[in-house]
């Protein structure tokens, strides 16, 4: 058996014939041809803490839902590099909505409408790579108002309104690549959203100084969630990770790969630890109130204060190589920094932060147990029992320990911490568990977000969806329920119950959303909710149009050929889930118009000759007859 | 009771206290602000033959998938104006995979490699609006080859390749807008697919001749499912709504409304009847091989034959107002048009159409029967028992009724037709049997799409998910089984058993998908599954790369600014499920390589500096640490 407060780790047995098949093939998919970057022991494999198949234990959830009835919670989903957000409805796991955020979506227009490029920021981009949905909270609770995600692909952070389910923000993280980690501050409310740049660069990254690796950073970010603005930025040592926050507003941590500051893998391998770096918010907003703060050139409006090494508004705490997920438990005292090349989980306590910062502690002693659950750690989600929930990569197992065992077993009490292990199906990343991220954890579900989904689908080409794994934690013991086949690839998740969110049912004529739009109109002198109007400024013409279903205030316009043609739409059905939809055929020119929302979109008219526009969303018996003529005038 | 063959109708009660809420809303919806432009005194409403909710019946099918289990039938849906196609399990109703079609998706950088740009020939469009999935066929039966799928957005034909599950081939219509309408001949096989344009235009649609709109036609074309060029192209009268093909090979037919060749609502709802044409293949493909057609300007190489009204390459048969669906019933004899504004079916014996088109009978007397079903009837599905599943739009119901029995009733003979009415929530659209439109009709499942879901799920803002219900009709009385929420739009869906599909696991290094690509290294003298190079041709630069798990073959490469770069990306992991991604961070760039696939993407490297890649396909225990540098040096 190896010490479990060894990060050190000897060979795997990818051929170990006690272990299960997809054990097996992981190791082997993790070793590569043979060449082994690290290695374990067979831990705790097999055994009685491994059930397969999970035997029937007592007090566990029902899992059905008939038709017509509603799940019990809203689970946000990270869409990953589909670039979107999803709603699955927990514990159906049905996909209950889409939400477009960093990519280009037809059914909605979403970054070919006017509202959906002035949120996109008027970028090129097509592209993007979502990992972590998080809540807006007060009090350590979920609030019900915003979520925030990020892209690492662009180096972005988007807000969705919970009201109308729309991205309402994206900012661009100015001076870093790679937006990664992404966390809320928890208390008192969400003021800041913690964003994490995964990349060391040059700065300023001009061309210049790209030989003089040592000089590479990044930088820790603070969103302001009400502006959106980044409100500071940390330079620190090593490759930002992911990033979790406390329960009492003061302190945010990052897991940290690549002390090394290395560009390559094997120079990225070379110390034996990494490490957590813990910021002291109430110090960095100290700091940039007294001025100690620089700007970089592009970024004149965005503080940036230096937290390597020896800074006091930083501390480093040492731990095993490349940790990867960091999670605070529900209690508030303790975080957890998941080992991923070391087979442990690091505990963090974070009543001793404070003297830590104080200089009354070494960073290690803050470390409260760093105990062995298995290969490849990544994630670890809580209950309300004082029970952790951790993925294990390589295993491909969820390991259910106890927090409190754990502590006293690297105490050196003989007391067992590892309550049960669970095959998943594979390849587990990320997991969650209903309200565990806040003060609210209630113990019903857990959800592992598995990479791989071999044979456990019918297959579908080469290509395979997630498996994203329901997992009944409400008895003594997990029980796999259902297998969620997903799309590239929900990245992460989070679960909230249903009474705290409260979305509306129809747009508002005054909402924010479409104000510019509706000032546009003011000055044409156009009321939105009534006229039916073509307006020419020049060679450009806006189109002004009401719908009820099922035709449109206007059943032609004409316009001449190179016109720039911007269409307003303005739809005044009442009733909930009347959506209408203007597509140009031909144009490539397609949005939705909620019930009560006004949508524009702007396109050239090149063609000349009759062009049809319809409605594309299913409105009436009679949509499809809910159409109309473009006319284009010769130039 | 009004006369079953009488398709005028009398007026709806909308505020009918026996009906259900729905059925009430239904009505209100569809009536609008008290405009009555049709309607129908309550039909069978209420009663022993209205099942709410249903009752069990004997001889159900086993409804839940424990994890691991597999579902027995691939459902191809339409993803509507999201414009992709999703794979889903039946009976789990689980989304196995999506595939991308006529949008853009940065997953697998569909419209973004070079790979998918070439298919799409290269077109900016954005958008998409599939409506009716259908597999090619071998007498009479899915052959599980290619799934093809319409865009009426932009007036295109795409095909689905079933061994990769990925679009191959995109087909532009030329001399039409909006293709809607779309299946497969199936007999002796899929020789054509056939596609209907719905909107009638002026040709040439140069800005000539708009006010003549008597003169607008649409056309009805036949696309060579091998070469995916169309074949050739019929001009009718009216607009072509749906169309099916028989099992004799001869015949393909379409529901059309507007006879009136109207261009507003009003204009189209003058006339009494509306028409089926039917399209005589055999006579069309004559008249081509003896030169009988003319060509449009703008498509030299598509013969159009006319087909309006005394063609003797086409038949009209006068249904009753605004038919919608045409369905084949899989015993090969009848056809059923669906009313739409009529509550009725119309019922057409195929096996008459030879004396139709010789003369010896007149267009109405191939109609077998034309009775009542309930209000708002669009499609209609089959099982393998005489039976057929007519979605109601505004009852919000489907009506199971007998074919036999139908064309009995129609004839006189007391006989009930109608088996049962199930509710369903609401608005259904298209629905499916398994295997139903096929020789291989099964009678197991029934799938209804319903266009609202209003209070069936948790509320995700004003926008509402489709809802795609699941009806068991394999015993005596439907049962409805599943809500399934779905993003906007699926439109149709067909379901083909598991036995009918055999997807690749890896790809095949001579896949004809990346031959261009593979022939561009050829030239570059690359050996694309050994070799890691920069080839620099003027400004333009190609980055030839591997990669196996976590590495790419180059962990970094130097380009000028300015320069215009391929990076082409060569997975050599041989593991089923082990996807690679490549993103390049701050530049749009992202895409998806299997195993054993290479693809490729260009952009131009713009910024002087440090820009770090990425794998964005989770793919390894030390996936985040598969990462390389584009160095950009200052021009």
């Amino acid at each position: 058996m190896i010490d479990p407060k060894d990060p050190k780790l000897g060979d795997i047995q990818p051929d170990d014939e006690n272990a299960s098949e997809h054990v097996r093939f992981s190791r082997r998919l993790f070793l590569g041809s043979g060449a082994a970057l690290m290695g374990a022991a067979g831990m705790g494999l097999g055994g009685s803490l491994v059930s397969t198949p999970a035997k029937a234990a007592e007090g566990h959830n029902a899992v059905a839902l008939a038709p017509g009835e509603l799940d019990e919670y809203y689970g946000f989903w990270s869409g990953g590099h589909s670039g979107e957000v999803r709603i699955l409805g927990v514990p159906s796991m049905r996909e209950l909505m889409r939400i477009p955020v960093f990519n280009i979506d037809s059914a909605t227009g979403w970054g070919l409408t006017n509202e959906s490029k002035e949120v996109l920021n008027h970028k090129p981009w097509l592209t993007g790579d979502c990992h972590h949905p998080h809540m807006s909270m007060t009090d350590g609770k979920y609030d019900g108002k915003y979520v925030f995600i990020n892209d690492k692909a662009n180096s972005r952070v988007a807000r969705i309104r919970c009201d109308i389910m729309k991205t309402d923000k994206i900012t661009e993280i100015p001076n870093v690549q790679a937006i990664h980690g992404l966390r809320v501050q928890k208390v008192p409310y969400t003021k800041y959203v913690f964003a994490n740049a995964e990349y060391r660069i040059p700065h300023p990254n001009d061309g210049t100084g790209m030989d003089a690796i040592d000089k590479y950073y990044t930088m820790f970010s603070a969103v302001d969630a009400e502006s959106m603005k980044v409100a500071f930025q940390v330079i620190v040592d090593g490759n930002l990770d992911n990033t979790d926050a406390d329960y009492s507003g003061k302190y945010a941590f990052s897991t940290c790969y690549n002390t090394e500051g290395a560009v390559d893998l094997a120079g990225s391998m070379r110390l034996e630890r990494d490490h957590v770096v813990i910021f002291n918010i109430e110090r960095i907003e100290a700091a940039i109130k007294a001025g100690n703060y620089q700007t970089l050139p592009g970024a004149d409006d965005v503080p940036v204060v230096d937290g390597r090494t020896g800074s006091e508004l930083t501390a480093y705490v040492p731990v095993p190589k490349n940790p990867h997920g960091m999670n605070t438990a529900p209690d508030g005292r303790y975080a957890v920094a998941n080992g991923k090349l070391s087979p442990t989980v690091t505990v963090l306590d974070i009543q001793k932060f404070d003297d830590l910062f104080d200089g009354k502690l070494q960073p290690r002693d803050v470390v409260a147990a760093e105990v062995e659950v298995g290969l490849g750690p990544l994630h670890t989600a809580f209950d309300n029992r004082g029970n952790a929930y951790t993925t294990l990569f390589i295993d491909s197992q969820i390991c259910k320990w106890n927090l409190e065992n754990a502590i006293k077993a690297y105490q050196g009490e003989q007391v067992e911490y590892i309550v049960q292990k669970l095959d998943v199906h594979y390849q587990p990343g990320h997991n969650h568990t209903t309200m565990g991220e806040t003060r609210d954890a209630d113990g019903k579900w857990l959800i592992s977000l598995c990479k791989f989904s071999k044979d456990r689908f019918l297959p579908c080409g080469p290509l395979h969806a997630e498996n994203d794994q329901l997992i009944d934690i409400s008895g003594d013991e997990m029980k796999l329920v259902h297998d969620g086949p997903t799309y590239a690839e929900p990245h992460d998740c989070m679960l909230v119950h249903r009474s705290k969110v409260k979305p509306a049912k129809l747009w508002t004529r005054d909402d924010p959303y479409f104000a510019k739009t509706a000032e546009m109109a003011k000055q044409d002198g156009v009321t939105l909710e009534k006229d039916n109007k073509v307006i020419r400024d020049g060679n450009k013409v806006r189109v002004y149009m009401t719908s009820v279903a099922p035709a449109y205030g206007m059943d032609r316009f004409t316009v001449k050929q190179g016109d720039e043609v911007t269409v307003v739409i303005t739809n005044l059905d009442q009733i909930e889930d009347v959506t209408h939809g203007f597509c140009v055929v031909n144009h490539g020119v397609q949005m939705e118009i909620g019930p009560q929302q006004t949508a524009s979109i702007t396109f050239k008219a090149e063609q000349p000759g009759v062009h049809w526009y319809y409605c594309n969303w299913f409105c009436h018996a009679l949509h499809m007859e809910m159409r109309g003529r473009m006319i284009v005038e010769k130039a």
